[in-house]
């Protein structure tokens, strides 16, 4: 059902700002979390950035097992996404209770969501700004797209529940990847 | 022109992830550079991460100085934004021969853009992953918007000279800010 995304064009679905799925595994439970704050590091092999607040069950986590699975999400779980967003796996097992399928990923250990038009197998490779600003640099080893999700529109997350959806793509000439 | 915006509402600026400029000041002479590799870190005092290329004429200017203005594009400046990343400020004049026009910022030495939507004036203040990931964390200490601007839409970039234009805005019940 998913296919092989080639690393290098890992950046192009996140430099693009969406919000995005955080899934984690410790101790034999999958969990997962809503984020955008991130940001691309290098192109490949590619590394990204985020921060995730350390009062979110997924920060502990993502510390310890050192792996996640970033899913990105299109319009038609908008819905979902905040969902998740709003309660916390000390609570809930959010997989059941929003209806996501969990699929087992090639690289790591926690899921892939199978709802998800990108799936990201990620190792955390820095933790030197942990401490200081929940910052980690994670290394994108394995990169997954459904193809059967044609154009998938994206959203934007602008505070207060209000997201930006994707609109129309424009071609301009640049000399940047 | 400009109009104050309060700390505390800048990350609705960047966490969604637009294309943005970034000016420098260097020797009494500024520069200005295109980027899109950047996320919120801290709420408030507001805190942002970016990647900058160390090849750009720009990383210089930003590692020695440490201040930068991020100057938020809308649409209508699409080509320039473009442009201005197409080329370098060692053989180009960047603002005369765009017709961006630099505004003086309050807090620091970088201008302003008059064009562009929102200004926010920032110092950097984490250096340890400059050399690993040509990686800055800042702190943005005064921010402007241009009231005139109504509802700007803004441009995300997914590579090889393809920008997706900020859509319809949805609003959903969720708990964060």
């Amino acid at each position: 059902m998913m296919k092989d995304l080639p690393l290098s064009k890992v950046y192009q679905l996140l430099e693009p700002g969406p919000v995005v799925l955080l899934t984690t595994a410790r101790k034999g439970r999958a969990n997962v979390m809503t984020m955008s704050w991130h940001m691309m590091v290098e192109f490949e092999p590619p590394l990204f950035a985020c921060v995730l607040s350390n009062a979110n069950y997924s920060f502990a986590a993502l510390r310890a097992t050192k792996e996640c699975v970033i899913a990105v999400p299109a319009l038609k779980l908008a819905s979902k996404v905040v969902n998740v967003g709003n309660c916390s796996g000390r609570e809930v097992e959010k997989f059941e209770r929003f209806a996501l399928t969990p699929v087992p990923a090639e690289r790591v250990a926690p899921p892939l969501i199978a709802e998800c038009f990108a799936n990201l197998e990620c190792k955390v490779v820095d933790t030197s700004l942990v401490n200081k600003y929940n910052l980690f640099v994670l290394e994108v080893l394995k990169a997954w797209t459904d193809p059967a999700q044609k154009h998938p529109k994206t959203i934007h997350h602008h505070g207060y529940g209000r997201f930006v959806v994707d609109g129309e793509m424009i071609r301009l000439k640049s000399r940047m990847r």
